[in-house]
């Protein structure tokens, strides 16, 4: 083990050795701190990044796991979330009401997928890159649940400072109910509270109707 | 279900309202995000908060997971880690090279873990409790590598940092190794990397031997 090769990007790593290989992806991804989403925390203070996010939506899974629309396989769910931001080391945050980025955030975040997970020796790197299209695609139970929840906890945000990213960028209740409409295929229970929270910041303005 | 209930901290939950318990609970987390560690991130820049620092040791845990000794419960070692530092919401970090801190630190976790996951309706509150004495205990093969993660990761900021914190706080090279020791017990092939590490930092005079 040659300990000095993880701070010098342009070692090759000897082909056989994986943990090497495994310790640069971990040091790589260390840059997901540094990735900043809209929203703030939730006392307003500063905005969140998506590393810190992704660890609150793993605490969200196995708190709220009980109202997943069908019975999930709580491991698959949580390697979702762990890995599901990833691809923002490249791809950067998308904000999720803008339309231009939207458009051209498939493209960035498969090369980011591509360069990031192929960076871990196989089979880890496929198995993570596969966990990050199954969340992608939204087709499985765990998918659908961890997808919602990746929708619930900005809504938290929002919903604690004044209207947050709502207000700030003047989305609709229409964008809103667009965006957040996938919930209710992972969790009707969230959805139904997602719902009273949309309702109560039409009342307060934070979302205009 | 009240949706402003989120906000009012006097407001007392209804008692069979378990979503709205959980949902108090996963706000009060955010300030996990807040608490700061010592260590900094590895490009130097700033200092590493809990949260984020909590979902690095998950991503550690995937891609680590067949290093460990003894086969583990990756299920486990997942819900462990992303409950092991929640106590510092009440009790902060406490610098692992601080004797003074370190000493008082196990009451104020005790209390701080009796109050947070006292706010998680059962059996949730009990199972995660459970999870975070599991940790703190390293008996099981799944604390033991768990603990080992937790270890390793400000090895990795440190020695990316010119010494980091060990440098910062003139850390013996006894401490280190005291400090660091319990990651053979999770994982001896990262306790062999890492003692590559700390020889490095020794010759380099990061740590004072």
């Amino acid at each position: 083990m040659r300990p000095n090769a993880i701070e010098n990007e342009g070692t090759v790593p000897i082909a056989n050795d994986r943990l090497e290989r495994q310790i640069r992806f971990i040091v790589e991804a260390d840059r997901l701190k540094q990735v900043l989403r809209r929203n703030r925390l939730v006392d307003g203070s500063r905005r969140e990044n998506t590393a810190e996010h992704s660890w609150h939506l793993t605490l969200m899974a196995v708190v709220l796991a009980e109202h997943a629309n069908a019975p999930v396989d709580l491991l698959r769910v949580l390697k979702m979330l762990i890995v599901h931001d990833v691809v923002e080391i490249d791809a950067d945050d998308t904000f999720c009401y803008d339309p231009q980025g939207m458009a051209s955030k498939e493209e960035k975040e498969r090369r980011a997928a591509e360069r990031l997970f192929g960076l871990i020796p196989e089979p880890g790197g496929s198995e993570l890159k596969a966990l990050w299209e199954e969340f992608e695609a939204r087709q499985t139970s765990e998918a659908r649940f961890a997808a919602a929840l990746d929708r619930v906890q900005p809504v938290l945000a929002n919903y604690l400072t004044d209207g947050g990213t709502w207000r700030e960028y003047g989305v609709t209740y229409d964008q809103v109910m667009q965006r957040l409409r996938p919930i209710a295929d992972g969790s009707e229970v969230l959805w139904d509270y997602v719902q009273g929270l949309i309702e109560e910041a039409v009342r307060r303005g934070d979302i205009v109707k």
